[in-house]
């Protein structure tokens, strides 16, 4: 796959990612287990009775999904996939067991680093969905993406 | 642990998780493997060469890890923490092998919930530093939280 360096970046280039295939019980409870022990991530009852009213996964679950799949789309930054942060994060509704993930990218804004002339910011909106088209995430990564290197001028010719 | 209603947390507010055990370099990997899958985040060697200069753990396992400090607080918001999203996430340096993830939390604001009378809008500072206080992580979680329900009047005595 070609790398993509900043310049080959533009406000409005689309990308897509996934699906993944569907998310099971055990790996929600798996997660939450490690990282988000909380009854309506760990236990069906308890979650019926909970604000989800149902097993839902931990929106960093989600969240770690995405990445999942960001990693795995055509955007393939040079140096890879790194971010300063991320903007306006969203969890619409919870990811569900059964959910299938899949990722809509879209370039938001691009502009050359201030600390570091060897490096572009680029923006994007990531929006992950359901197999239903039902919004489970919103975020916008603030990526770091090497500049093209310039070419070196061809010597001038000697007199 | 006393649970919190939202009319019991006033900005300015501040709490502590943690510290977990150090990160050890499988724990980074493994959480790689199945959600960030590149180099710098795999292979002592590959990253070494990348921009992170040696072993370095996704973002999205700092975060991870930083809702689990975020869970082990003393916080503890009546019905649990939930999260409509979160902003102006950023990572500062990344989490390296035998870092020990400790929060710092603090409230930034407090507002009723237009779309739902029933809960309040929470919005906190999280920051997340090793055991040398450098800062690997921060974000603002927008978090909804109960309000306190209001006790039945009294019946009127009867004449």
């Amino acid at each position: 796959m070609r790398e993509h360096y900043f310049e080959d970046y533009a406000v409005g280039q689309t990308f897509q990612g996934g699906p993944l295939p569907p998310l099971t019980a055990e790996q929600i409870k798996a997660f939450a287990a490690e990282f988000d022990p909380q009854p309506f991530h760990l236990d069906e009852a308890a979650a019926e009775r909970s604000i989800f009213k149902g097993l839902a996964a931990s929106g960093w679950h989600t969240a770690a999904l995405t990445m999942r799949l960001f990693v795995g789309s055509d955007v393939t930054p040079a140096g890879g996939y790194v971010g300063a942060g991320g903007e306006d994060m969203r969890w619409p509704q919870p990811t569900r067991p059964g959910d299938s993930l899949r990722l809509a990218i879209q370039v938001l804004e691009t502009r050359p680093s201030r600390s570091r002339p060897e490096l572009g910011i680029v923006k994007m909106q990531l929006t992950t969905t359901n197999q239903r088209g039902e919004i489970l995430q919103l975020v916008k990564p603030v990526m770091m993406v090497p500049r093209r290197p310039v070419a070196s001028p061809e010597p001038a010719p000697s007199r």
